[in-house]
Formats: C-alpha cells, sequence, structure tokens
C-alpha cells in the first residue's frame, strides 16, 4: 500500500489529520522552545509522542534538529510512531541530484519512515519520484512554500507558466505521495486561487500544510480543495506546550470540525 | 578567519586546489562503488581521508550518506581531516527556512565542519547567510548545477532575470563563503559566458565545482575566472579507485599544472 493509501486509512482509523511536527531544539540551541536539559532528545521526542498519538495520525521529525541522531535511535523513535498506529515523515527537504537524493531516500526508508520532504531546487523531480517509488517511501514536494521569500521564487516564470504550477506539474506526472502547500494567512503571500489551480493539477496528491499553529494560518481554504487528503502539521503550539496532550487534542477537534463542516 | 581566508591559506600551504569528495554508499545499497562489508563507514571514511590528506585541501562529506553517524562519529572524521590540514564541508544541500536552517548550521558547527552547502530553494539566501556567519560557518550556495535538469531551473524567470544571476546577487549581497559552479563539458549546458557573469558579480566569493572526475567536465574555464577560489571536487574516481592515494596525487597534478600554467 502506498503512503497516500496508508494516510487514508490511518485518517479513518483515528479520525484526525492531524500531524505533529518535531524540533527537538537542543538546550543552549536557542533561548527558548527548546528541549529540557534533563532528558536526552531520543527520550524527549518519545514522550512527545506518546502524549500526541491519541490525537494524531502522524508525526513529522524535522530532520535538521537530528543530525546527531543514530540508525538504531531513528529506528527505535519510528517503530514508538508505528506502535501508535500513525505515520512518519523524515522532514529532510532533500535536495540534491541523482545517487544522492537515492541515498537520502535509502537511508530514510532503513530508519522506518514511510515518507521525505523533496525540495526541487536542481529539477530533478521525475527522477526523485522514480527513486521514492523504488525505495517504497512516500516523496512529498515543496511546491507553494508560505515564507515571504518564496513569493519571488514561486512566481518565477519557467517559460510561460510560474514556477509552482510547473511544479505541480512535474508531481502530477512523476505521481509523487503528496505536495506542501503553507497555509494562507492575511500575512503571507498564498491565495486561493494558487491552492485551487494545484489541488485541479493533483486529484490524488496528499498535501502537507505547515503554518496552521503559532503562525495563524487557515486551513480552510486547503481542505476545502483536498479533504481527507490534507496532513495538517502543528508543531511549536503542541511540542513546546506545558500540555502537549492536550493541545494535540484541541488542534485535532479543531480541525476535525473544519473537517466535518 | 573565515572560511574564504581559510581555503586561501590552506591552498598556499598544501599547493592545492583539491577537495575531495565522499559517498560513502554500504553495502547492498548500490550496485558497485560502495564501501567493503568488512569495515565500518566510519572507519572506511578515516582511511580515505587519510590516504588522500597529502594531495588534498579539503574533504567534502556527501551527507546523505552519513545520515546514520552520530555527532562524537562526526567530530571524530572532523577532528582526522583537521589533523591533516584540510579543511571539511558538510554537503548536506540545506533547503529550508528560517530556525530550521539555523538548526542544520547548528549541528554542522556541533560536528566540526568549517562549510555547508546551501540549496536556495526557498528563497531566504540572504537570512542562511546570516546564520551562517553567527555560527561562525562558511555558506556554500548553489547557483549553477550541471545536472540537465537543471537548465529549465537556471533560465527561469525572476523578473528581468534568469534565476542564476538573482541568486548569484543574492550571495554577493549576503557575502556568502562560496557557491556552487558544475564544470562545464560538452555534455552538459554550463557556458563560459554564465561563469564570467557569475564570477563579475563575485569578485571574492569561492568556488565549489563538482564534475571534474568521472563526469569529465573542463576545470579550465572556472580556474580561469576564480583562481585559487576554485575549489576543485572529484569524488568517486578518487574513493572508489584501487589506489585512492595515486589518484588524488594525480587529480592534484593535473590541477596545479592548470592552475600556474
Amino acid at each position: 500500500m502506498g503512503f497516500q493509501a496508508q494516510w487514508l486509512e490511518t485518517v479513518r482509523r483515528k479520525q484526525s489529520l492531524l500531524c505533529v511536527g518535531i524540533d527537538a531544539a537542543e538546550p543552549g540551541q536557542r533561548n527558548e522552545k527548546a528541549l529540557p536539559s534533563d532528558l536526552s532528545k531520543v527520550e524527549w521526542t518519545l514522550g512527545i509522542i506518546d502524549q500526541v498519538a491519541p490525537y494524531a495520525a502522524a508525526i513529522k521529525l524535522n530532520r535538521n534538529y537530528y543530525k546527531d541522531i543514530s540508525r538504531s535511535e531513528m529506528q527505535r523513535i519510528n517503530a514508538r510512531i508505528h506502535a501508535h498506529d500513525m505515520l512518519s515523515i523524515d522532514d529532510s527537504k532533500l535536495a540534491d541530484i541523482g545517487e544522492t537524493n537515492d541515498a537520502g531516500i535509502y537511508h530514510a526508508k532503513a530508519e522506518g519512515f514511510d515518507a521525505i520532504t523533496y525540495a526541487p531546487f536542481p529539477g530533478n523531480t521525475l527522477q526523485a519520484c522514480a527513486q521514492a517509488d523504488k525505495h517504497a517511501i512516500g516523496l512529498i514536494v515543496l511546491v507553494l512554500m508560505s515564507n515571504p521569500e518564496y513569493r519571488l521564487m514561486k512566481e518565477a516564470r519557467i517559460g510561460e507558466q510560474p514556477l509552482y504550477l510547473h511544479l505541480a506539474k512535474q508531481v502530477a506526472e512523476g505521481k509523487a505521495a503528496g505536495i506542501v502547500i503553507g497555509a494562507p494567512s492575511d500575512s503571507n503571500h498564498i491565495t486561493a486561487h494558487e491552492i485551487e489551480e494545484v489541488a485541479q493539477l493533483l486529484p490524488e496528491s496528499l498535501v502537507l500544510v505547515p503554518g496552521i499553529g503559532a503562525q495563524g494560518g487557515e486551513l480552510g481554504p486547503i481542505l476545502a480543495q483536498f479533504g481527507d487528503r490534507t496532513i495538517a502539521n502543528v508543531g511549536r503550539a503542541i511540542i513546546y506546550h506545558q500540555d502537549p496532550a492536550g493541545e494535540a487534542k484541541a488542534y485535532r477537534d479543531r480541525i476535525q470540525a473544519l473537517r466535518i463542516s
């Protein structure tokens, strides 16, 4: 079963579209929102997973915070995620070419991940899709990022069309498992029209949506287009809250209300 | 001393522009060019470093082949690189935004790297430059990749100019330590004109050049523009040769002949 089908099955069983994104900042790495000094990164991560598990369908590990983790440690984290009937996403934003991308995907699979994120900078999205298929892992391609600096990139012209439509067409052709669209808000540049354009090109694609937690983006316009194919990611607003379980439940319920409305 | 000055000093001391790129494929990861089954990845990597050290000024670790390596193991590898008076480049092709890029750079610094590669997909190159400065590590930004699929990307228009010039201008403004330009060859799309355009925008930038080993690209047109600011990367042609030291010496000598001609 591919990642798209795994996701839809998991959503059905858990009645949740929530994905919890974990960025395990070390004590001293930044001034706030870091893990406590009396727990190892792995133990802290396992604790968060246990707390949010009843309310989440997936966990996304923000890989740049886990560069120090060995394969056996990552396998232990992913085994815990799967034991709770959740899926596991390696948010590596892989951005290389050829066999190096294959290596990044190979490692993610060996570690037990179900999907990996991909930044299509060097242009070889079709090759990466084939590599992900070979390793039986879902590829999730960045298409519409919501950071202010991405505005120029998304509007860059490839021939007659903007880059984001070029990328969406490559995702359709390569049959990638999913894409990333940042949640639109009054303070960013993502528009309902862009979301609709991309959704129409990708009738089966999943969409991973960052930006609905602390950043205040709206899930509604994406949910309207993608329905249960929406992977609604919330990170720090849950994991660094004093009550991660309670916050995960609150987000799950809020998203569920939008989902069935 | 910043990474640019460190590089020029190392080149002067070692009389070499050679950087050896290491992609440690596990046995079973691919059909050929993989490490032997009787050595750990770390031991094999240390062995390669020892063999090429007399002839190289830098080592580039292809990070997607090292996702399983712990911080202490990476520190051991980087200590060995530095003990041989070489510089160490984390070829992660970091491609995220905000604090996640900061995390990737934080880890690279904690592991003992001198520089890290950056894929400017999400557009926030200036922010990444500032983050690299904060952590006292060199940022090397992808600008002109030589893979066939990059042709469309480099020619994408940002307003009136192609993406590669937009990126080169951001590198100049952010004062990144270096850029990546794939070595031009008859079979790829990199032109001498493009190299010259980029070089004129970046009179102090280093340039990391893949593609001159097995891929057969030419170093000459880049060396003509960047001189000793050229980091000439050779990977598999050296590390998977039966005599890595002999091949490293041969490449060093060939590059040296071009350098002083």
